[in-house]
């Protein structure tokens, strides 16, 4: 079966902010409404050593740069309306994710590399259909694998039209793998590209749909200006105007903990858990779009959801042991009730799609927990007195597995919903939480919004908003007991579990991307036919050829 | 990583045929409107050695024997309105899959295994949904795992209420795997119990939606005969009248063919690849409903697609290394056009169900289809002079990864639909095969649809209802390294991607467990710490414990 994992080309911990001043791999230019972002992928700048980033190939550094690109462009630069996506090298757009950074990687590790070229590539159409924001992808050459999955995620592509440029997705053939960064999904579901055709090398690129319309060399440039200038002109994002910085979070990393200004991590390693704890806001928050935009990134929604979204992304790559995250919340239920009322009211005015940034806060807010619901690691809320769960912040125990909620007669504990609970901050199936969590009981979604006091955790626990709620004699001991019974079980069995039971109801493009197409490549990412010996990424670039087990499974 | 693939517990070539007088696991009786079928699983008499089934646990042959009751039941009992499932032994329902079976099996058994179980689970909802018979779960005492999962594919569950008795789904924790046959998504999407009471035992099993009803040991079997009385008074079939027997089907199984009386599979084991042809009726079908109960089984729709079924079946657990199935159809197609109508026009007349039998014959034909949908294998269509795909069988075509139609201006080709094609036999997903193959062209389905002639190879073509349409000089070549560059590609890249690009569009709870919950299950059983040397699976009694890995993915 599958071969031990591979040492050593996994990097050392690493971090996911990034600024354009130190791009290694990507220029990021502006022309008025329209933003370029040219690959340029540096070969010896590789996240790790042993592979070289040959053809614009890239690996999740690549990605990193990609990704805070695309969220710089939302919130610091209101006046871009369209992306151009293409690349900065002659002939070739893009080769996909580097093969021998595959060869060399862990399971977990390209199995987390999928996950984060995934969110970035729904987070350019999550601009897309919520920001105002269009993506155009200029293919000026050879378009291959995650290429062209990079591709299929802009709004339009547009194909060079010269001798050698092809759009293709090579995976299967060439490495036994599937096209996992979205690629198959994308063929069919938003492209709808018939499936005889999809698994065909595109000769007629534009009629099989493969791609929006092709361009001689000659006029490539000007092809691809004339319609990012007609995608710009149906944005409704603001003609000029000031963005917000993002500055560096300046968390304090350390191997008990991780201390940002509004959350912080603490490890439990024995345990194999960690405690977050978020703070609400300590003073009110900003309530104007002139003084928010004047607060910038330290606007505490926007503040503290970049603190979680960054913890959440470090814990998942450098802390594979950590197997349980404790949720737990701190401070003045009442400032994150005022926040969340603020966000609402400056989201939409009737006739109006509502301030940009505010907007562009609601959506981070909502990508963060969506990144929270896809992470494979099991989530319990502990609601004790002093905490903070109300409105957004109690999306964090709707998004966890489990809630415990201690009933001391002798202490004040409470929950609180708010008008952000009601759907402004949709799971990837388009379900607000509450609506996934009451899939049976729809009628208690209104209810328990309509409900403008707290609750107690009699209520909580007797309307279904939490779990458990033990009282002061059993509190201690159950949650250590849950947290050291889902510590004993196997990850990779909680792992589906999870990825299983999270997702209740319909599925989306997006759903089918993390779940369908997910999981059958991380089950290809084990078989001895991708990953043995003798199987086809292991031999890629080798002077052997891959050797396959012919049994269908 | 993972182990070597045990040897020798997987049997040796099975039949999926079965007949109630020789189960060995079952009984099944009847009572008027009500059948009971009653597990009682010989713990000697499994499908390999090796294992004991003790405490009703199954393995592939105890279910092969309750798919064979639930069909039978469709099509020889039209009187039947409710089926009872329940154990014949004491304080026990049913313990689930064999841990054995599973830890001695192979990877590709263990996924074929889940697969057809989850086809039988479905086939009892599809027979609910569609053909009037309910079924009720009579839990008598313990019931775990699979058991659970068994009585989750019932309408309702009844639960003895003694000191013992429970349901559970153990897998995760005592075998680091998941409820795969269907457990996970039924608890949250069927029964719609809250994910996180999900994974808890159920103290408040009613409360929980995990039961619909607790009965006493004293009356529960008089509870479980009411209810099932009640289910059946909503039941609209037949309150008396004469089914039709399924006869065994005599085919010829040798090393190179099934040969079947309409269907038959050539094996080419050298290209890997098998060719299945289907003949058009050879005389006029009977159009009468008394007619088509008078030919029984023999009547060519149902007769066609019970051998095409039973061939799916065979080879999918016989003949691994057949990783190709070319479809071809001979015989006049006037002949299944006419088959067709006459099924359709008995199929609904305004305001009425229809009649019980062509019911049956419909569900049956769109079943096997679906069963084709969910086979790891590639198929390609090939269309060549004298072939009859029209309507039903057309399907065979729309169901194909490819089709390939030859373009020969001396002979005459042809294909054409007919109203069967228009959605009675839907995907997994919902969707006809033409609407999942217009995804993008919507308007299409029913402008093919309205067209009463047939297409030449060049309509076929530029309608889109074929792939490629070579001609005569190019014909040979083109099917040939067709067949042959599919037969040199990693098979599990092929089901990978084949099991995403065939489910365009909506999910269901039905894709929902063959892509989601499946995918997941088959990467988890591929995964050490379920069996590796250490793993839970392997190491489940045994007197060794479970070592897991503990690093999340």
């Amino acid at each position: 079966m599958a071969t031990p994992e591979p040492v050593a080309t996994t990097p050392p911990p690493i971090s996911f902010e990034r600024h354009p001043s130190s791009y290694q791999h990507w220029k990021l230019t502006f022309d008025g409404p329209i933003a370029t972002l040219g690959m340029d992928v540096q070969e010896d700048e590789g996240l790790a050593p042993g592979y070289k980033l040959k053809l614009n190939s890239y690996d999740l550094g690549v990605d990193i740069e990609l990704a805070d690109a695309i969220t710089r462009i939302r919130f610091e630069h209101p006046e871009v309306h369209t992306v151009v996506v293409t690349s900065l090298k002659e002939r070739i757009f893009c080769a996909g994710a580097n093969i021998f950074m595959l060869r060399g990687s862990t399971h977990a590790w390209k199995v987390n590399f999928c996950k984060f070229t995934n969110e970035t590539r729904l987070g350019m159409e999550d601009a897309s259909e919520h920001s105002g924001i269009k993506f155009l992808a200029a293919l000026n050459g050879i378009c291959a694998g995650g290429g062209y999955e990079l591709a299929l995620a802009c709004d339009e592509i547009i194909l060079v039209d010269d001798a050698n440029s092809a759009v293709s997705l090579p995976e299967t053939p060439l490495l036994a793998v599937l096209p996992g960064t979205g690629g198959l999904t994308r063929l069919v579901d938003k492209r709808k590209v018939r499936r005889d055709l999809a698994d065909v090398k595109g000769k007629r690129a534009v009629e099989w749909r493969l791609v929006d319309a092709l361009a001689p060399s000659s006029k490539f440039k000007d092809v691809v200006a004339k319609r990012a200038h007609e995608l710009a002109a149906a944005s409704d994002r603001p003609s000029s105007g000031s963005g917000i910085t993002l500055n560096p979070l300046n968390a304090a990393i350390t191997e008990g903990s991780y201390t940002y200004s509004s959350v912080s991590v603490e490890f439990d390693r024995d345990k194999r858990a960690a405690t977050m704890t978020v703070r609400a806001p300590e003073a009110p928050v900003e309530s104007t779009p002139e003084a928010i935009l004047a607060a910038g990134d330290q606007f505490w929604p926007l503040r503290v959801f970049r603190e979680i979204d960054d913890a959440i992304l470090r814990v998942r790559v450098n802390e594979r042991e950590i197997g349980t995250i404790v949720l737990k919340t701190t401070g003045d239920p009442a400032r994150v009730l005022e926040a969340d009322r603020i966000l609402l009211d400056l989201l939409a005015q009737p006739g109006q799609p509502g301030h940009w940034l505010i907007r562009e806060v609601v959506h981070f807010i909502k990508r963060t927990l969506k990144r929270l619901d896809l992470s494979a690691r099991s989530f319990f809320a502990v609601i004790e007195p002093g905490s903070a769960f109300a409105g957004s912040l109690f999306e964090l125990a709707l998004a966890a597995d489990r809630s415990y909620m201690l009933d001391d007669p002798d202490q004040t504990n409470t929950i609180q919903l708010s008008g952000i609970n009601g759907g402004v901050l949709p799971m990837s199936n388009g379900l607000s939480r509450l609506e996934a969590r009451f899939y049976g009981t729809p009628d208690q979604v209104g209810r328990v919004l309509s409900r403008e006091e707290a609750f107690e955790p009699a209520d909580a626990l007797e309307e279904g908003l939490v779990t458990f709620a033990p009282d002061d004699i059993d509190w201690d001991d159950e949650v250590r007991l849950a947290v050291e019974g889902r510590a004993a079980m196997s990850p990779d069995a909680l792992t589906g579990m999870e990825a299983n039971l999270r997702f209740v109801g319909p599925e989306t493009m997006e759903t089918k991307i993390f779940g369908r197409l997910t999981a059958w490549q991380n089950w290809i990412f084990q078989r001895p036919n991708a990953v043995g010996p003798k199987g086809a990424l292991t031999s890629y670039g080798t002077s052997d050829r891959a050797e396959f087990d012919f049994r269908r499974t």
